[in-house]
C-alpha cells in the first residue's frame, strides 16, 4: 500500500487532531514502517453515541509495517481509543508510567491486557522502533507526565510536542526539559509538530500554582460546604484543592468514580501522598463548615456527581443555600448549554457558583503565543506543523511561527501525507480517514445511512403500516402504527385518512405491481407520507410490512 | 377562574422570559382584567422542532378577560408567537409602526390579517385598555422603535422597559426618553420590571455608532470581496453596512430574505432612504474590491446565506481566498458550534473571519450595570423585577438593584403571580405555564411523550415486527425491519437471532397468554430488547403488529 512514497523522505499524516481538538492519531512514515503517536477519542453525545474516534483504516490495512503506538500522555483525546481500536492493529504500546497504569487498566476493562504488549518507558526514557529512535522529553501540562516525543531519523529529527504548556511550578511531576530542547535545537531539529490549542492567547499560559494559591484563599473564605469540580486527570490541582481543604480544616470526600481511579494512578507513581478520605456515606454527618467535595461533572454531564448534587438527585451530598460550587475548569466548547443547566440549578437553590469567570481558579494546559515562541527558539525547527487545533488554530500557528522567524510551515489535514522535506515540505498523498462511533459496544461509521436514519427519526417520526393481501387485494384494514409522529388526539383522527390513502391506492394500482413487493412498499412510503405532509406538514420515516397469504 | 386574587393588588406573571432568554409572555392582572405584554418565540434545532413558544393555557382559559395584547418591540422573542397563538387569544393587538408591519406581515404569512385588530401607536403614544392607563416610552436598542410601556393603574405605575441600553447615538430613530422616565420617577413608580440580559457587564453598553465607524475603517482596509453578516433587524447597523459600502465606493447586494423584509419595514416608516442594491445575479459581474454582501447567517444556520457561501452551496454568491467575512454580531449561546462549523468552512477556504473578538464590530442591545444605574435614578422605582434573563441574570440585577438603593427586588419565576404590593411584593399564586412546539405546522407540548419517543428513536433506533398468527400459533417467519438500529452486516446477522428469540418466546408462552394483543406485544418487546441488548449493548424501540388469520 504504501511502498510508493519515497523511503528516505520522513512522512506525517495524521488521521485525527488536526482541524479539530480531539481524537488524535498521528502517523509517521520512514523506509516504509510508520509509526503512531496517540490515539484519542473525543465526546459526542447526538444520536446515542458517546464517543467518536478515528477510523484507523489506512493503518489497519498497513499494519504489518506498524512498529507501535507511542503515547504522550494519559488524555482521553490522547489514549480513549485504545481499548476499542487495538484489536484492529495489535501493536507494541509505549507509554510513560503514569500513562501506562491508565491504559493498562482499559484494556483490562476491555479485556484485552492479556493480549496486549505495554512497555513502560521511565520519564526522559529512550527506545527503538525500526527505523525510529525515540525518547521522551518532559514538558508541562494539566496532567502527570506530559511528554514530547523526540523522533531521530536519518532523514531528520521531528520534536512531536504532545499537549504542553511552560508551568514553572507545576506542583505535581518534572518541570519543563529546557536544556535538552535547546540541545536538540543546537544539533538541528527538522521540524516540530506542536499543540495549536490555545494559540489565540497572548502572553504566557498560567501556572497550577496560581490557582492553588486563588483556591486557597478563596475556600478560606467560605462559610457553608465548598465543592470544587474539576477535571479528574488535573492530578495538581486535585492536590490544590486537597490542600484548600488542609489550610481551611475541611475534610474531603470524592464524587465521580474518575476521581478515585486518578488518586489511585496518581498514587502508584508516586504523585499524591494517602488521603484520609470521608466516605460517601459519612458526608452528612460533616458540619457545612468542615466539608469540601472535590467533584466531575465541570462539563456539565448530566450523569456525573455535579449535576447529580445540582438538582437534588444524588443520595448523599446535599448541598444548601449559601454553599458554594467552585467550576475550577474551563467550558470545552460544545458542553456550553449542558454546563449553564448545571450552574442555573445550583443558583436556582441558592448555591454560589464561581468560575473561571468570576475568579483566577482555572488555567489552561496549552501554549500561548509568549509560550510557543519561547519553544521555537529553544527547538529552532525549519519546519512548523501546526496540529491540535481547529483550521483556524492551527493556521494562526502558521502565521505565527513565520513571524517568529520559522522557515518553513504546513497546515495539515486529516488524511493528507506530508513529506517533510527540508528543502520543499508538502502533501505527497491522500489517504482515507474518517471517524468512527461507539453505538452500545460497536464501532460504526460516523458518516452512515444507518445514523441518518436514526437522525431522520428524530426530526419526524415513522409510521408502521402492515398489508395484508391475497391474490392482490387487501385483506382486511392496514395495520397502522406511528411513533414520534403526533400527540394522541392527532395521530387518533389521522389515521383513517391514512388508511383510507392507502387503500384508495391500492384499488387504483394494478395487480402486478401489487405483487412487487419492493414497488409496492414504496408506493405505501409514498402515499403515507403525502398523507402526513398534507395533514401536518411533515414527512415521517415508512417502513411496510407485506403478509401475503 | 382568577376572580380569587385582591382586586385592588395589580399583578405580573410571566409565562415565559423569565429563568431564560427568548419567548417572552408577560402578562399583568389588575380588577380582573389582564393585560398580556409581548409574545415571542425562541429557536431550537432538537427533535425537528424549529421554534419554542409558551404556552398560554393559563391566559387562554381566562381571555375573556383579556383587555389586549400590547408589544414593545418587533424581535422574535417579543412577537415571534403571534401568529401560532393569536387564534387562542383573539384580542386586539397594540404597537407601534415599525413593530405593527411587522406584524401585520407575520398575521398575513398565517391567514389570519382579516381576523386580527391591530392599533398602530404612534411613537410615545398614549392609550386605555381596561383599567390599564397606557403609553409608549421610546429606548434605545437593537431595533428600530424599541418602547417601555407604562402601565398607570389606581394600584400604582409599572415600567416594563421591554429591551433597552442607553444608545446616545443610536444612529436610527429616537433617543431614549430620559424626561418622560425621570417625571415618572418624580411622580413615583411601583415597579420596574427589567432587561437582565446584560447585567453581567460592568460599565455602558456600546453605541451603534461607534460600530459604525470601526465597519468604516475596517471596510476600507480590504482589498477583496466584503461580506458583513448581523442580524436583519438592526436596522441601524444595516445603515452602518450601507454607509461603509457608501464610503469604500462598494455596491452592495443583500443576501437572506428577511433583509429584504426589514428592508421595506424600514423603508416603510421613513428609517432607510432607497438604496440601489445588486440583484444577486449581478453579483459575479462586480470586481471583487467593489462587492460589499450583508448576508444573514451569522448564527451559522445551515440554511442562511452565509453558510450557503461558506459551503460553496451559493449559486451567486461566491468568495475567494483574501475576502473577508465580519461577523457584527454575537454569537446566541446554543448556536456557538454551527457558528464554527461556517467559520471554519470560511478559513479553510483562505478567507478572512473577523468577529466582535477580533474588532469592535459589535454592540450589545442590553443594558450593562451602568446603564442600568442610570434607569434605577431615573424610575426610582420602589419594587426591582428583573425579567428577561436566566436565574443568574435576574439575581444579579435583584442584588444590583438593591445596591443601588432600590428597596424591594423579587426575582419571577415563568408562572408564578406576584402581587406588587408596595409594602410586601411577593407570589401569591402558581398557574399553569409550559412550553409549546412548533413541529411541521402543529402546536405540541415540547415535554410530551410523542417527543421523548422521537428522543429515544434518535438514540438507538426502532425494530418493527409483525408477527401472523393463526390459533395461537406462528404462521410463518416473523417480519422483522430495522431502523437506524445497526450497520446493514450486523442487522442481517442479527435478525435470526432475533427471529428465533421470538419463536422460542412464542413456543414457551401458552395460548391464553397469545391471544391477549398488548400481552403478547410486550412479550415480543422484551424479547427482542433483551436480543438486541445481548447482541450490541442496546435496546432499540420496538412496536409490534399483529395479523391474527
Amino acid at each position: 500500500m504504501t511502498q510508493h512514497y519515497n523511503k528516505n523522505e520522513l512522512l506525517f499524516t495524521p488521521l485525527g487532531g488536526c482541524g479539530e481538538i480531539g481524537m488524535n492519531l498521528n502517523l509517521y512514515g520512514y523506509q516504509g514502517k510508520w509509526l503512531m503517536v496517540d490515539l484519542g477519542i473525543t465526546f459526542d453525545q447526538d444520536l446515542g453515541l458517546d464517543i467518536i474516534m478515528p477510523d484507523p483504516g489506512f493503518i489497519e490495512e498497513n499494519k504489518s509495517d506498524l512498529v507501535g503506538l507511542v503515547l504522550t500522555h494519559a488524555h482521553e483525546d490522547h489514549i480513549g481509543a485504545v481499548p476499542y481500536l487495538w484489536q484492529k492493529l495489535r501493536c507494541p504500546i509505549y507509554a510513560t508510567p503514569f500513562t501506562a497504569f491508565l491504559v493498562k487498566e482499559k484494556l483490562r476493562e476491555a479485556d484485552l491486557l492479556e493480549q496486549a504488549t505495554i512497555h513502560t518507558i521511565p520519564l526522559k526514557g529512550a527506545f527503538q522502533l525500526g527505523p525510529f529512535d525515540l525518547s521522551y522529553v518532559s514538558l508541562t501540562h494539566s496532567i502527570p507526565e506530559p511528554n514530547a516525543l523526540i523522533i531521530k531519523t536519518p532523514a531528520g529529527v521531528v520534536v512531536h510536542s504532545g499537549d504542553w504548556k511552560l508551568d514553572h511550578d507545576p506542583l505535581i511531576g518534572e518541570k519543563t526539559d529546557e536544556n535538552t530542547l535547546k540541545e536538540l535545537g543546537e544539533q538541528g531539529v527538522l521540524a516540530l509538530v506542536c499543540d495549536s490549542t490555545n494559540v489565540f492567547e497572548k502572553g504566557h499560559t498560567g501556572s497550577e500554582a496560581d490557582v492553588r494559591k486563588n483556591l486557597i484563599k478563596l475556600v478560606s473564605k467560605q462559610k457553608g460546604r465548598v465543592v470544587i469540580s474539576c477535571f479528574a486527570s488535573n492530578v495538581a490541582r486535585l492536590s490544590s484543592a486537597l490542600e484548600a481543604a488542609r489550610e481551611t480544616g475541611r475534610r474531603v470526600a470524592f464524587i465521580g468514580r474518575s476521581l478515585h481511579r486518578m488518586y489511585e494512578a496518581a498514587r502508584s507513581c508516586g504523585y499524591l501522598d494517602k488521603v484520609d478520605f470521608l466516605e460517601e456515606s459519612e458526608i452528612k454527618q460533616v458540619p457545612p463548615e468542615e466539608l469540601l467535595l472535590i467533584c466531575t461533572g465541570s462539563q456539565g454531564e448530566p450523569r456525573a456527581g455535579l449535576s447529580r448534587i445540582a438538582n437534588r438527585q444524588h443520595p448523599r451530598a446535599q448541598l444548601e443555600e449559601g454553599d458554594t460550587v467552585f467550576f475550577s475548569s474551563r467550558k470545552i466548547p460544545g458542553n456550553e448549554h449542558q454546563i449553564k443547566a448545571v450552574q442555573e440549578a445550583l443558583i436556582h437553590h441558592g448555591i454560589n457558583v464561581i468560575t473561571d469567570k468570576e475568579a483566577p481558579i482555572h488555567v489552561s494546559g496549552h501554549p500561548s503565543k509568549g509560550d510557543l515562541k519561547e519553544m521555537y527558539s529553544w527547538v529552532k525547527p525549519k519546519i512548523l506543523v501546526p496540529v491540535h487545533g481547529e483550521v483556524a488554530h492551527m493556521r494562526e500557528q502558521a502565521q505565527f511561527g513565520k513571524k517568529c522567524g520559522i522557515e518553513q510551515a504546513i497546515v495539515p489535514a486529516n488524511g493528507q501525507v506530508i513529506a517533510l522535506n527540508p528543502e520543499n515540505p508538502g502533501v505527497v498523498d491522500e489517504v482515507h480517514w474518517g471517524r468512527l462511533a461507539l453505538d452500545g459496544n460497536q464501532l460504526v461509521p460516523r458518516r452512515s445511512d444507518m445514523l441518518r436514519d436514526r437522525f431522520k427519526l428524530s426530526q419526524a417520526g415513522v409510521i408502521f403500516v402492515t398489508l395484508t393481501l391475497r391474490k392482490g387485494r387487501l385483506k382486511g384494514e392496514p395495520l397502522i402504527s406511528t411513533m414520534g409522529v403526533g400527540e394522541p388526539d392527532f395521530v387518533e383522527c389521522s389515521l383513517d385518512s391514512i388508511k383510507d390513502s392507502i387503500i384508495d391506492m391500492i384499488a387504483q394500482a394494478d395487480e402486478a405491481h401489487l405483487n412487487f413487493e419492493d414497488g409496492l412498499k414504496e408506493m405505501v412510503r409514498v402515499t403515507v407520507r403525502r398523507a402526513l405532509n398534507a395533514l401536518k406538514g411533515k414527512k415521517p420515516l415508512v417502513v411496510t410490512h407485506l403478509v401475503f397469504l
